[in-house]
């Protein structure tokens, strides 16, 4: 029985913010629901930040209206702040992933706070679990710029452990370690994950993984040898952070899976059925930047998905 | 003390072995001496296949006269046959590496020979350790395919393991294990290197990855777990295989290098210099496909070579 692997589609909400047009609501059902065809389990469907900052997303909450059709996927959201959480509950999302950026340079950057008013705004939202909209809420946090910041440049791997240490005794479900700006690399990611993963003490870990300097899927590897069983990653490499200058690109989602499978992880991914949605992505977005080795090269001859 | 990493650059032979047009020799030769500048102190200079067969390197010998001035660096050249290693060894090279297909198919295309017929004109080449000409050679023996082949498909490891050991016994000073068209993974790195490196008994194994399929520094970092010390790497991801479909791409120095330095490896190269070298033979070459991550998002702000 092979070990499975959960990939975490993020296109629609990180792959997005920075795209340079509005894509149309039912672009992006139809993307979600074709993601959910092709294998896809969890799906970063929107984020619930205010419209006037990120003109994208503000069609969130009639976007989260096809949660209770898209079966079988956990369909999550990206909350900035309070608000944004509790607009997302009330539009029907029970999984929110709450970001807070371990450089303060880049916390204040992004979200206008310091990380530890990052942090205090994360105890308001972990405080909706004791109210009726949230009680059955998945709460997930993001530890961004975990391996390094553009801004700041080193991140002291303490200060990342020690706000881990905070939101998982707060309230926090899942831990996401995320390289935001690319600058990460496996010796790093054996340095950090153990400690995050006994930090995190049963619950999730998922790495979010940035491809801009090249080490995206050597560092999944090295993920894997920890002991992490979920990534982030986005169709056609799509993403970036508005606030971290050359951030771009997540893993690419086809060439993650791709890897995964190749060495004997199940994914439950249809790789040619993504490669058909990255085909009709590329013609909604137009002109933006797509990474991925495998719609080019293809997949190899002897390609066989783990079952 | 950092541990030591060796790039042999391989973007003078496999890099441009498929160009679209000659290089002058005078070009080949500062492309040399500024990776010797850059701090590279491995070069694959050329090969000595006929001139009708790959017209670029109708200047092998010429070429091979820098070799006296590349102080400090170990100048090789591919031999496809007997005749190209006296060919090279009179051009006064010393380190030779001759390739084999583990691939029937592969190597059929590529030499029109079986393997085993490959095996017989390695033999051929080893005993010109015997004779005055080859006394003080050093002979690489590339396995290509040892990770699967475009045309036939998967190839058997103990079909790899069987080779190495007949090579390993029959004069082969290195084994050069090749992921020719760029089918490896990671899992695959870890089950096939350490018996390699079992049969090589001393005899240093370099890998040589292609990035065709985007795993080409996973699989690097995977090498790197299993003891290996050494990669085949080229400027700006130049290269493929002219019988091997849809095989382009050697894995990027650039990319490689900033890996290994990022994860503690010293490699003796400067960055830096290879960009603007990059940027020189880019000019020279025109239309490429040209790859690499750092080139385009540059190196990290805490970026600091290792000593």
């Amino acid at each position: 029985m092979a070990e499975r692997v959960t990939l975490r589609e993020v296109g629609l909400r990180d792959g997005i913010q920075m795209a340079a047009s509005f894509l149309a609501t039912d672009r992006k059902r139809d993307w979600a629901f074709r993601l959910r065809d092709a294998g896809l389990r969890e799906i970063e469907l929107t984020s619930f930040v205010p419209a006037k900052v990120v003109p994208q997303f503000a069609d969130a909450a009639a976007l989260a209206g096809i949660v209770p059709e898209l079966d079988g996927v956990v369909a999550s959201a990206l909350v900035p702040n309070l608000k944004g959480a509790e607009n997302a509950l009330a539009a029907g999302i029970r999984h929110l992933n709450f970001v807070l950026s371990i450089s303060e340079a880049h916390s204040l950057a992004n979200v206008r706070r310091s990380t530890d008013e990052a942090i205090a705004e994360f105890h308001r939202i972990a405080a909706l679990k004791d109210m009726p909209a949230g009680r059955d809420m998945v709460l997930g946090v993001g530890l961004a710029t975990s391996f390094g910041c553009t801004l700041q440049g080193a991140v002291d791997p303490e200060r990342v452990f020690e706000v881990a240490r905070i939101v998982a005794s707060a309230g926090a479900d899942e831990l996401i370690v995320a390289d935001t700006v690319g600058y990460g690399n496996p010796a790093q990611v054996h340095r950090i994950l153990p400690p995050i993963i006994d930090i995190a003490a049963g619950r999730r870990v998922i790495c979010h993984f940035h491809d801009t300097r090249g080490l995206g899927l050597a560092n999944v590897a090295a993920a894997l040898e920890t002991g992490v069983r979920a990534f982030d990653s986005s169709l056609a490499g799509l993403g970036g952070c508005p606030f971290a200058p050359g951030a771009t690109g997540n893993i690419n989602t086809e060439d993650t899976a791709f890897m995964l499978e190749s060495m004997g992880f199940s994914t439950g991914i249809d790789i040619g059925a993504l490669l058909e949605l990255r085909r009709d992505v590329e013609s909604w977005l137009g002109d933006e930047r797509y990474s991925g080795a495998i719609a080019r090269a293809g997949l190899p001859k002897t390609y066989q998905p783990v079952e």
